[in-house]
């Protein structure tokens, strides 16, 4: 879509606005809204409208709406609560399509307040009404000077034209973000809180300014978000876009987290689903505000680094190894310079140390253009996206840093394809001056790198992206020309057993066991198994069989089969007389193998995703687990498995032969079909252990947990729609 | 040791300084001195020496030290290298015993500059004349107006005056550091680059700016180190003192890193000593610039947080949630409040919101004082160390902030036991009015709840130094008491065998296991220990045995014995046909247990560390081990074995009983003790793995790595001094 048809577009370039609730005192919220866009120069028109009529800040102001004589694009209303319906049926009446709402006393306040803003969503869904709010801090859009907000930040800050885009939920944490991005003097293009969000969120306004030419970057905060489905196509429309994505999620602490039944859903509630998400799509997520910012600066220079190799300069050696050893734990390569490079880099400067990081030293001084030749050497001699320079104080330095702006001026100009980064301290002056030659400059090394860092891995997952999103489609196809039918739901929890079944269906592989449920049965299953064999208890109460000896292992004949069956009843008995005893499944033993863990966690808001880890303490120490969503494709499922530590363990560890990925592969695809089919039904799934040995696997112990009562199945092509969006 | 009686005060103090290498041109690095100094407003007196006499900038100039008519504090050489000796000769002559030299082209440039500053430093050390430099920046000592230094960085930047000081090695580290705060508004008091260190070194700065009244935070950078023991003493003296220390290291990336060999070596070299260290210590190690600047910052304020818990007033709701998030990440405690507090808080501000970050909501604006109120509220109730304000943009508003100001003011008298640190965007002057009142103000709310992260840590870190070097006295004292004989060192390597004796004699339990040196005296002992056993092949030179089958388990009987060493034999030669085959050890089989590893790595500045870990995965995947050093105390022990995840394992793990780590205290201790003994012949220690059952435990292997060929052992009182500086 592009961004004239977009439609959030007018909420951001109207041509006319009507104030309902204005105020002759420039200081109350609906005098402040009119006092900020006529000091900001708005382009439009604006209509104040007040019971009073008369003139509001110099501007004739109407008792009502129906007395405007002209058409109005978009109304702001800032009335008191109660008061809100009537102007909104104004507004309806009018014919206005684009309202905000920034009155609180809503859903944030109590009953009456929630119950008052259901009524104004639903007239606004009635009359095709885009809403913004209520409870909200509206809306600034800087390229026509549509100031449409009352937040205190603007008294005193006036933002600059710019590539930057806000869209928050919180007005508190919006004003926090901007004030900090204008006092640092970042270019913003626009600005937006939801509050309240009865109608537009804030994935849509990321969706919006996906589209928006005047944006280069979005910086995002979500609070709540409704709809998964919703972020992750703003996201990837972002992307693809080319446009780089911060967000920041709000309420991450401990506190408040729930105990979950499954490994998988008890791993998957600390947020990383969200961060899983947010890598997928090509966005980066930032812990502290200075963070999100410092990224959005760097990547409002284009181009975007097309890999993650850098150069690093330095006119001093101390600096240029701090900016390697943070270039590490940033992910950012600082690879050695070809060898014709260091004979050219030396008969330019031959006192010049090291490579790369390349060390001018402080006599560069004496070699006029010497900074810039040396940077242009390494440009011309290597594929690096990115050179970062450090300038020490030469930017403070009011005479020798005009020339050296001239020259990396042209160097700019003459790599247009390359991201050139500075650093040191500087005058806001040469800063401003850097910036409209296309370079960036920061004070502190460490900030410049991290950025840069998160710069290189955006571009990264948005290359990976594009895979991505083709495979899937594959996939996608694949599935739904499979035809499999879904396996009927038991009405009551199910069983390992039961769960068992299931993964088989989906082409996990399990063992060839049997469930009985008298004594001589169980010998019998044995007897056909082959001794030695393996006798547990089912049930699916007891979901931690081990724990109360519910797993009798060993057992070689069959008096010992037989006396096992009689324990295993015992010690259930004994745990819980009230659970459901399933039986008792006799399985042949098998050898030990290298233990893995499969899982589905079903996230209420970003649907089914897909876990992988190696079993025992590596998930339970260490939560050396990863995420995926599902559908997962081949590719996918790969890098799933490659991203863990553990995944050592299955290329050969100490010696050992390698183990057969592949098989891990299809199972993770098995359990993400399952996950996309029981979509509606699942609440999560632990495959633990999944064990494989040479070129085999099985499932050795299954939990699905499912909602309690199962609901209905969706049919496939439901569950197909639900995830096509993914 | 006071401030006046240090050796180190006369660079920072001199009533007098020669100029050696004087220029009238300003710009020169011999005139830069001069004219810095006179721009500064040195309180001293400055005589510049040089040839031509005459005058310089205005001062009379001597063409010689020896025409100099008064006895002179301290020297300044900015002559060419070549020059250099006979400059410090004339300060030798002249009675100088402080000398700073600025002059490069020494030891950092060839062999013949290397040759030069050893024959200063020896021409110093024999006339007791204490060196700074070659190839330093200098000084800068705020207090006095000393700028005894030609840094770019005081071209276009001037200090003010304040507590921080800075100690690093390189010159251009330092002065990106402090250009970066003096840029920010931080108050400077001393500032000293040491460059090549021919004397003194930062670890003697760093001891001097402890004892050194003016300063009130130290911030090092750290390059190369020349004695671990003296940076010890010095950073626990400053601790002592309660001043702050912020270290960061330079050059920590992995390019270069040399393989060891054993784990314990391996994984230390990754610069994990460096860490302990300056934790053990009291200090904070920081990772960039900033962080280091912003720690410092909010460090000058006294006192320092006596506790970990922090309460967050916020007159936005979305900021303190964010801020509670970051508390958690960087180990800050934000307890509930209590109930009677609630009540109180309600009185006054009927709409605040929550207890424990308490929203004052922006309706605060209506109650004046309200803001004051509550902080006064949740002070007066509560012992938490810190009180955290997010003021939004209320320190930009000329109306709003100065009664607020004078609010705080008071509050912060009332309370001179609390930190108070506000959060939000400000001017440049509600900054400085804020840190008159004593209180500090961040833009970043992720910023300053990271420095306040770091307050808390330092402080508690330097709680538990009280004890530990309390403990560390009692443990020396029962050492030198026991009067244990070393044992001989074999002038080849150790083989397992010799290893686990040396460990037996310092109470590490060790198997009843015997060395046979042919296959009848093997099965002699197999019978002797009883069947079944198991038989390894030792060698000092096959350090990983079970990789080429040199561990045989299960031998049930002299047949198998026998066959077992016909077979490790050939194992051994197959693998290396040169290895020393010291003979097959004889085990008996023990039931598995909990493995973990302890080890000491011999640190070539630091001394011997002792580490602890779980065995297995746990360190050789996830690295999950932790370091101290030694002398171990026990509780300094305990504290080691707890502080790695792998902890959980030990206390009772999935229902399983606690296991002995008393048990494991008594290891370590011991280790410790032969670490201290054998500190000059040792490398490093695998005790790999050390198994835990029950309550027993037993070294399985062992490891000693020695020098090679081993030195002479020091004697025992000699290992106790070198060790009791620690």
């Amino acid at each position: 879509m592009s961004a004239k048809d977009h439609p959030l577009l007018p909420f951001f370039d109207p041509q006319s606005v009507a104030v309902i609730g204005a105020s002759s005192d420039a200081d109350k919220l609906g005098g402040r809204v009119i006092r900020f866009m006529l000091k900001a120069g708005y382009r439009g028109k604006i209509f104040p409208i007040n019971r009073k009529a008369g003139n509001v800040q110099g501007l004739r102001c109407y008792a009502s709406l129906a007395d405007v004589p002209q058409q109005v694009d978009q109304a702001v209303i800032i009335v008191p609560a109660s008061a809100a319906q009537e102007a909104l049926q104004a507004c309806i009446d009018h014919g206005i399509k684009h309202v905000q709402i920034l009155s609180s006393g809503f859903a944030e306040e109590d009953d009456i307040g929630r119950q008052r803003q259901e009524t104004l969503a639903r007239m606004a869904r009635e009359h095709g009404v885009r809403l913004i709010g209520p409870n909200c801090l509206g809306i600034v859009s800087v390229p026509n000077r549509y100031f449409a907000t009352f937040s205190t930040a603007l008294e005193a800050l006036s933002p600059q034209p710019g590539g930057i885009s806000f869209a928050t939920q919180s007005g508190a944490f919006g004003s926090c973000a901007y004030a900090q991005a204008i006092q640092r003097g970042l270019g913003i293009a626009r600005i937006v809180a939801t509050g309240n969000e009865a109608d537009v969120d804030v994935a849509q306004c990321i969706d919006f300014l996906a589209s928006d030419p005047e944006t280069r970057v979005i910086c995002g905060a979500i609070e709540g978000c409704r709809s998964g489905d919703v972020l992750r196509r703003a996201l990837l429309r972002a992307s693809a876009a080319g446009k780089a994505v911060v967000l920041m999620k709000v309420g991450t602490s401990s506190r408040g987290q729930l105990a979950a039944a499954t490994h998988t859903g008890a791993i998957a509630g600390n947020d990383r689903v969200f961060d899983t998400v947010v890598r997928e799509c090509g966005a980066w997520r930032a812990r502290t505000i200075e963070e999100m910012l410092d990224i959005a600066y760097l990547c409002t220079q284009l181009p975007a680094p097309r890999n993650s190799s850098a150069g690093i300069l330095t006119v001093s050696g101390g600096i240029g190894v701090l900016m390697t050893d943070d270039a590490e734990r940033h992910g950012i390569a600082i690879p050695g310079i070809p060898a014709p490079l260091q004979d050219q880099v030396h008969d330019l400067v031959p006192f010049a140390i090291g490579d790369n990081p390349l060390d001018t030293t402080a006599q560069i001084s004496a070699i006029p253009g010497g900074i810039a030749g040396l940077a242009r050497l390494m440009l011309a001699q290597t594929e690096w996206s990115t050179l970062c320079i450090y300038l020490a104080q030469i930017p403070c330095d009011e005479r020798r840093f005009p020339p050296l702006l001239e020259d990396l001026g042209k160097l700019r100009a003459e790599y247009p394809d390359r991201l050139i980064v500075l650093v040191g301290p500087h005058s806001e002056r040469m800063r401003v001056a850097l910036e409209e030659q296309g370079m960036v400059i920061f004070s502190d090394p460490g900030r410049a790198i991290a950025a840069l860092g998160a710069a290189c891995a955006m571009a990264e997952r948005r290359n990976c992206l594009h895979d991505t999103l083709r495979d899937k489609d594959t996939v996608r196809g694949i599935r739904q020309a499979s035809g499999r039918a879904l396996p009927a739901l038991p009405d009551a929890p199910l069983d390992e057993f039961q769960a068992k079944q299931i993964l088989a269906r989906y082409g996990l592989p399990v063992l060839a066991e049997r469930l009985c449920t008298c004594a001589e049965d169980a010998v019998l299953a044995a007897q056909e198994i082959g001794f030695p064999v393996v006798a547990k208890i089912v049930s699916p109460e007891i979901r931690h069989k081990t724990e109360i000896g519910g797993v009798m292992l060993n057992l070689a004949d069959a008096g010992a089969v037989r006396e096992a069956y009689a324990t295993l009843q015992a010690r259930a008995r004994a745990h819980d007389e009230k659970a459901t005893l399933s039986g008792v499944l006799i399985s042949p033993m098998i050898e030990p193998g290298t233990e893995t863990i499969l899982g589905v966690h079903m996230d209420p808001l970003f649907g089914p995703m897909i876990m992988f880890g190696m079993g025992g303490i590596s998930v339970e120490l260490f939560e050396d687990v990863a995420f995926a969503s599902a559908p997962l494709t081949e590719r996918r499922a790969y890098q799933l498995i490659e991203s863990i530590k553990g995944y050592k363990l299955l290329k050969g560890w100490r010696g050992q032969p390698a183990l057969d990925t592949g098989l891990l592969v299809k199972a993770l695809i098995g359990l993400s079909e399952l996950a996309c089919d029981w979509r509606e039904a699942l609440v999560s799934i632990d495959v633990n252990p999944f064990v494989l040995k040479h070129d085999t696997a099985v499932c050795l112990d299954a939990l699905i947990v499912t909602r309690k009562p199962p609901a209905a199945l969706a049919s496939r092509d439901t569950a197909c729609m639900a995830t096509s969006s993914c």
